[in-house]
């Protein structure tokens, strides 16, 4: 199977960048499934059913959120009746609406397992997300229940994420971080066969602090002042993100390669 | 100009990844200066003599430190009689040894301002990290006192080293993150002419969680237990940093691209 | 010289109860001068001028504010023509309006100096709060240019507070913490003379969460989602400070004791 | 039933107050059953089996611990074997030795259940205390199961500790907070009738830093160095905790009041 997962979409900027990229990826690279991660699409700051679908039309498959996931109150009714959307998994039990995993079938009843989980580290402490994960990953195993699994890891410490990567490594077909907004250049397939990146990095204008214009956080960190209200930089964005391709029979990956299209960062392709 | 940086070495793995890399890089692209962030090269924690004479026979010109400075209690007074090695530059006044910022002399003269800066998100908090490099820039001009100008910024958030990369554009040849040991995928010219870079990524094993063996961090993470001290992973290193050429009559960069050799990451080598 | 000093004034509830007793305590405990941390003293967050009007009218001569200076946008205009309102002192150069820091005259020509500054522990990292307090102290000595020192340290670990009244002994007639809206019981008079309390607790209703209404603080601490707004609970306010009776010719103290008044906290008045 | 609860004994200090001042208080206040909280006891960090014996020979009749729990490696085994000695209870399944919950008989058969939870904001992330505290609970009642219900939550934040407090409020006869080193004066019987303290306080030398010998934390906060070990005040300690009777049919408070002797703070001793 041919997947690939694309980081945080900042804003209009992402949302366009992604408009502009994803159909010519999706055919240049035969993807079978595409996932975004979506939790600052609106305006920076979470996400709405009209900026959801402006990422479903561009050519996403499934839509993972974040720290960011309900700062616009729509999305709390939203994630109700839209399977394709998902937050965190490791909210305590029934403290917040929608689901954090969920089992999707391709046209030809391929079925891909996708989670989101929020680590902890410099972030809000949710339920354990070792654990988290480990019991998704046991109740839909790769290989059998799943053809391919792709967790989502949105975390701040680059050491949290190596560590779920590993503790992952054999179990999922794709496990990569989001939330930093930078793409690392760690693509790698990991010992027992999981592709591994540490961060996709963001879909967004990248001449900006993590997708937003630039004056108002440089003022904050000089003065300690709030001078205004962050707003996306509305440049050109660089879509990012990753491609793997796996073994149709274990799940495991075969290929894992970064993907960056547009705006100031360089280009990555994979070959096909 | 041409100068390279390369991120934190991780023990033995990354100590001996650079005398195996560095003197061919140094060698085929000409490089003028190398600086390399040494703030794990003894066991993961910290600098002594003799791990940074490993460094320095294999093409360092100078060492860069971070907020392991002092986990080797010979760092405090090896510092004061090693001008080579640096340490924080916002140590608030004559609390810290040696010193943060240092201005380098070429053979040919040509002079190179290097600095270590602590940042101070989700870190301990030193002295306005903003401010301390203003001070530096501001008494060492680009272009005039110096013909380049490398800041190393030691930090965990990408948001504040985005907005510090963009704070001294204009001022440096290049500023560049090291302490997540991940290497982003950022390398671009701000729009002033300053290469930046993220994070440099390090110097040591990939197979690890950033440097160390897996076991230990994953263990902790899963168990918030301590079962044992934490060890270099000992695998063959990725030697991970940057490399920039400048312009002779600006010190402004003309190309930023990374350097990655060895071990676990895909290589990644400038064309010369 | 006889002052007293209450901790953080929480909305209305806080206000009234600081009407209905400071009147009464400035009589029977002969108070020379009063000063009030006013940090939430609007709707639970930040400073109006109106608000500020009502504390003066109880009986405050000073009013000093913390981390929540700013949540009222009004407060950094008002601040500019009101020397009675202290922000905390360690804003970079020139980053805040107002002053952290000021030398106040009694109708007898005596001189209190005041200030406010903001700690850094699980804090925003200011500038240092001890070189700050060092240099307030030092260009205004007690027992020369100041009759009477108050230092409000605002801030959330107790080893900083200890830290930084030890810091501060024998140069300030009183070091007292705001900021965790929970009085502590460790009033006391240390080695130099200076009195000193970890926390003045707050004025406000104690049947709260830190003086907000509690359904909401419980619900996001167990579910770590938001569900309303923050209010501040309507009981009646414990009003809660300390009284200290300085040497009138060294300024160091010579009493140091709870003050306690109404609502749900047992009552602490000193003797006459 | 009259209980007593003690706050964090630090070191030899903390240990001879202990030994000086509870077997009088036990007999003054006819206490049927006291907890003492030991993180520090063995030089400021951690327990050993020899400093527990002391706790327990001065009237202790269990201890609990916080995140100091292993310092001393001794502790890992010893709890194994010691039914008196708590860890915090919401450790993941598996990951801790020892049990952070139990049931203790007194002499005429009455139950008292203790438990010791570590709470998450500015602390390690173990699993959620308000979840885990419930399930103690509910495996207990108050009234039914267990005659009396003793919670020390271990926590740096006011607000997390008041909300834990009215969570459990009606269902425990005590719970009290521990950590700070600092006692609060806000001791109260809750609405539905749990006796409530935010922090108990040390048993410990005041003239100090949270219970260490000043030098060397002031060092650290004014230099960001370390310049040696911490290592325990070795002046008189005061003893500080909080003394509570409870309604022999329902479990609940029916009083609670401070209890400090010796040292520097002043004293509170409950009226019989
Ligand atoms: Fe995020
Ligand atoms: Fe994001
Ligand atoms: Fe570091
Ligand atoms: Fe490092
Ligand atoms: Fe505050
Ligand atoms: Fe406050
Ligand atoms: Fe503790
Ligand atoms: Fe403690």
């Amino acid at each position: 199977m041919r997947l690939a997962f694309f980081g945080d979409v900042v804003g209009k900027s992402g949302r366009d960048g992604l408009a502009a990229h994803l159909p010519g990826l999706r055919k240049r690279l035969k993807l079978d499934f595409v996932v975004v991660n979506a939790e600052n699409a609106a305006g920076g700051f979470g996400i709405t059913e009209r900026t959801a679908a402006e990422l479903f039309d561009a050519g996403a498959d499934v839509l993972t959120l974040g720290n960011h996931a309900w700062d616009q109150a729509e999305a709390l009714t939203y994630i109700e009746r839209e399977p394709r959307l998902l937050r965190p998994v490791n909210y305590p039990e029934g403290a917040a609406p929608g689901r954090g995993a969920s089992l999707y079938a391709l046209p030809d009843g391929r079925q891909v397992l996708v989670m989101n989980v929020l680590l902890r580290l410099f972030m809000q402490p949710l339920e354990d997300p070792f654990a988290a994960v480990d019991r998704q990953l046991a109740a839909c195993p790769l290989g059998q229940a799943a053809d391919a699994v792709i967790v989502d890891m949105h975390g701040e410490a680059t050491s949290e994420k190596m560590a779920l990567g590993h503790y992952c490594d054999g179990r999922a077909s794709l496990v990569v971080g989001t939330h930093t907004h930078v793409p690392t250049a760690d693509a790698m397939i990991l010992n027992e066969g999981t592709a591994y990146m540490t961060d996709a990095g963001m879909c967004g204008d990248y001449d900006s602090v993590i997708g937003m214009d630039k004056a108002e956080p440089i003022s904050r960190f000089v003065t300690h002042m709030r001078g205004g209200r962050f707003t996306p930089a509305s440049g050109e964005a660089t879509v990012s993100g990753v491609f793997i391709e796996t073994d149709s029979r274990t799940g495991l990956a075969l290929r894992c390669e970064p993907v960056r299209a547009g705006g100031r960062l360089s280009a990555a392709l994979p070959a096909v």
